[in-house]
């Protein structure tokens, strides 16, 4: 039994600390050190215990937390996923149950809920300074020299997930344009944090024509990310360029109803929206028969995503190497903090420009 | 120039006349006398004055509805599709824009909305003694021994369409059972309309444990229909079969926001919700952050539909050829009620028990 | 332990007896009596010797064969699925490995070939006169008033899931015609037994402008039915009705690779051809380059079906209350002979007018 | 009237000239000079007068070749495509019809073979030292400092064509592996040419474990390609590594039937065999009954595909861009020739360690 310093929360109920925990490693095929771990809402929301489904792993009064990872291979048995010692990988989320998408490998899926989660439900998370792991849950990266970016496939195996979805429910009409793409299409991203950059860089590489929104103008940090890959953004509470003609995929991070069905109304027909984003504190919106009827009448979908599996943080890898190559040092400019795994604080304020803040383990 | 008499509105600020109109049938390809025609939710809103999108054909003072129907063909020239003199026929609401889902023969699915529907925006519908149409825009009715239950092909081709659409959209995750079909699915149908019935019957042929439910208790008439189709109906303000297991298909056929949000949060993982029922006076319900929470950890999905096209239409008749036999007269039981086209009032005032009400032009 | 008289073979080296054989049947959970089977010609291969890949049950030097029956249940033990003494079911002939597609319910789908086919690999048919199974083998004839034809459901569950793989496959391009229907389109089925007149009337359920053909001429059994289900038949040695326009869906049931290579170079763009029919020792056929090069450059497919899932023989059933009710007697002609089980000559002497010869076990 | 050096032949009868011709670009939108044209199989079997499908433009005795190219923009007109002079493009191959499919934007699946193809079917190529074109048919290399490579958009767009084909035919069973992804699944590219490096990349980033294989051992340059890019080559001559276990995805280059078959009979169960190279004059192979009855049993699909539209050639310089990081000069190693365009024997004799020659219009 060693010691291993990790940061903790006791959920459902929240706080956090960063201190030692003795967990058994000693079974694991895999042993792993962090590089970098991100944070996101969620680590958040557990710390300040606004995250009523969150639990500590069985017989635990306490959850490592922590689920956006990069980590390097200290030791590895012989498995059959060819992790070796010293390979960079992306550890994944959930962990399957026994229902028949669990079976399938797709416990994104899931059919009855019965999985964990590292680092939210049941399962200790990634935040630590060491810890172990079986095989089939690492993800390689396969090209290192891509760097720190590695850290955002956990955020980006979501938008591949989600993707997937679009690609089957787009295809109850015919959606593409009359050239076969997607660039007479519009999309819209609602929302300005690191995971709707990733949706909005996504939809760019399927070719839309593609919208970043928010109810106020961004800071610096943001508009030079916005120029530099030459998305759109604008504040929905001076503009409106939807005025005339739609939008045909709405991709939503904010998890605001009021947002979500103000923006239902401005979708062109066989319009797909994409619902991501969670805020179960979000005040409620008055929906009424207008809303539903416009839906209809348009055939519009609303698609709720959540998680992706092996395949999407595969995916999510293939991206970035490409936009690494692509967008050069503004994929970089994505990660606007580091912290050392002791600031703690980190969890309780946010930065004010951050995109994505990370804690450095090194 | 003859005159035929016609049931008229003047859309969309309502009224209704049963009186003869002068409309050319000389250019026409087929001619056509109604049998029966069904009168639905759509009927009685452009009568009332209720539904803003209806409109009159261009240049004329008065738009002939109806667009259930069931005719038999009184003339028809040499014609590709097989329509000759003495066939029934149903003839299609939607007639195509230019699109390409117009294009590729699938109106309902119209990409700009510049399609017409026939009796409702902008094309006379078939309400009136004798009118005209293309041979394109008839479906043969294959099997006319099925009798007066044909008049339901059209409300049915809406069922039909829709769940082509859960065809598609359920390919999104492994969504039957571990028999490979739906029996250990649930499927719910609110509301106890016609539309209500139909796609309740439909979903118990696709093997659901199929459930209809509505805030009341049924009067006599739907209570044999249950009874002798073996469907399950509950009402929802006494009774909740789903307050332990979920439910995986949920088909809205009332347009009330209130009544769909109250089932979204009764939904299983990778449940589907069709929308179809509309009606935009229904009050506003409030939809707040855990509702669109619940959507997203759930991998749900919300799907309008509308409308349908020829293959629909077809499918609908072999449904309905099946049911008769199967279901014998209670399927025509859900003919409710026979009145004459003079007998405009069944427009502002519905029997207490209708299921469907048709106009007899015999 | 009891004595039931079946009719058996020795796998895979052949002959046939109708004799008592010894076989426990106080564990199972539903007692089935036949009331038909059908012979295919799988039967007569078995029996013949001719299916080298046909086993006998683990530790047996019997197999009772036979796989398309209609039976009744004369005693069920409580189960899920609703089978009760009295009902007419139809015993399913795969039964499940362990591999993904078998525990979705799919072992039409085996990934590993890890299943059993009753009466044909390792595991007891129906032509015995009294056999158990699980209530989860078993599917519900819902309408038996349908009659004797409930016997062809077995055959007719390979249509219906070939016909699924259609569905799948045609998406891959706009495969309907610019009605959105198949009625421009144009199928082929290759054979004139009793599973090519299954997929001929299947077809022209889809709305295919439907052909059947062989290399003679029909007799007059078969003449009638294509005459009474309104079929094109034609004997490809004598007329070529594709020499201008080609077929959009070939499914062919001969197995015969001469046959099957002759009609892929009369196919249009985007075409599917489903190669249904097995035949091991029909003679080889010579494909060139050219032959390749043709599908290649009108991207047709060729797709091997086998089996069907529960899923499939449910919509036999309701696909043969249909029929029942459109063709009348007609359907009834399709089963062309029928015989007592101690006619064991049935199964080396086909009689020469057969569509589906049964065995009445009244 | 200008006159541009241009290498033409007379189709289909062959011969190659580099010669001046006098092609009017006034009323192209955009006018391009080629910076390098690929060679291919095809180009070659023109000149050959091997390919009795091409044709000279309506009215012109002479067809200029190529459709592999990257271009510089010279002039551009306003257009909605965003093309300005500088730009690096790739002009598409294939010009619409006006069947369905074409009117979607999909001329790779023309419906009805009335479509365009440039340097091959009635159009005049692209190589030319100068030539015009419609915004509409130019792609855009969103990265040009991806350089050279970007020469082989054209064959790689072909390859995202055909795995979106298996894309949509893979839906039909489960076919990914338990952990939802392609690890455990095996693949086979047949053939050791261009299209065959660039299907293995492709099939390599799916997560196939994939194989390349042929009748001979590689020269040095392709042994190189093979190393630096992970892939594994055997000699099919020599070797079977399927002896035991099969192969799920299998991609045949070659166009040649006894291959083609040869490696049928060595498939998995839901096994998919994209068809894509061509070889008219390629000899035939004897196919039997047991071939067709292996492809049925398992449930095997062999799907022609050929060419692609806007949305492969957008996603094949995606690839490309990342490939270009990830194998960096060995992507560039794939380009074994350059040539200037007077050098026409290169027709007619091909480099013998040839992977891609191009023409070098500097």
């Amino acid at each position: 039994m060693t010691f291993y310093r990790s940061i903790t929360t006791n959920a459902p109920s929240g706080g956090v600390s960063y201190e030692k925990l003795d967990i058994d490693l000693s079974e694991f095929e895999v042993r792993l050190k962090p590089v970098l771990t991100g944070i996101c809402g969620t680590d958040r929301g557990i710390v300040n215990g606004a995250l009523p489904f969150a639990y500590n792993p069985h017989g635990s009064q306490k959850l490592v937390i922590g689920h956006e990872s990069l980590c390097i291979v200290t030791e590895a048995k012989d498995n059959d996923f060819g992790i070796s010692k010293g390979d960079y990988v992306v550890p994944m989320v959930r962990r399957p149950g026994k229902c028949i998408n669990c079976l399938a490998g797709r416990s994104d899926n899931c059919s009855d809920g019965d999985k964990h989660e590292a680092g939210i439900t049941g399962l200790h998370g990634f935040m630590r300074e060491e810890f172990g792991d079986s095989a089939e849950y690492l993800v390689k990266v396969p090209d290192p020299s891509i760097g720190d970016v590695a850290v955002l496939t956990e955020p980006l195996k979501n938008v591949c997930k989600a993707f997937e979805m679009f690609d089957v429910v787009s295809r109850k009409s015919i959606f593409t344009d009359t050239a076969g793409s997607y660039h007479e299409k519009k999309s819209l991203v609602i929302g300005t944090g690191s995971e709707a950059f990733l949706y909005a860089l996504k939809s760019m590489d399927y070719g839309f024509n593609t919208f970043l929104t928010n109810r106020h103008d961004l800071d610096d940090t943001k508009n030079r990310l916005v120029d530099e890959t030459k998305l759109n953004f604008y504040n929905y509470n001076t503009m409106d360029p939807f005025a005339k003609s739609g939008i045909d995929l709405v991709i939503d991070t904010s998890g605001d109803p009021g947002t979500i069905f103000k923006f239902v109304r401005k979708m062109n027909n066989n319009g797909i929206m994409i619902l991501f984003g969670t805020n179960g504190k979000a005040p409620g919106t008055q929906v009424d028969g207008m809303d539903i009827d416009y839906v209809i009448e348009r055939n519009i979908s609303l698609i709720g995503s959540v998680d992706g599996s092996r395949i999407h943080y595969e995916k999510a890898l293939q991206d970035l190497t490409r936009w690494k190559h692509q967008y050069g040092s503004s994929l970089d400019d994505m990660i606007t903090a580091r912290v050392s795994p002791d600031h703690t604080e980190i969890f309780t304020k946010k930065p004010s420009d951050e995109i994505k803040t990370v804690i450095d383990w090194s």
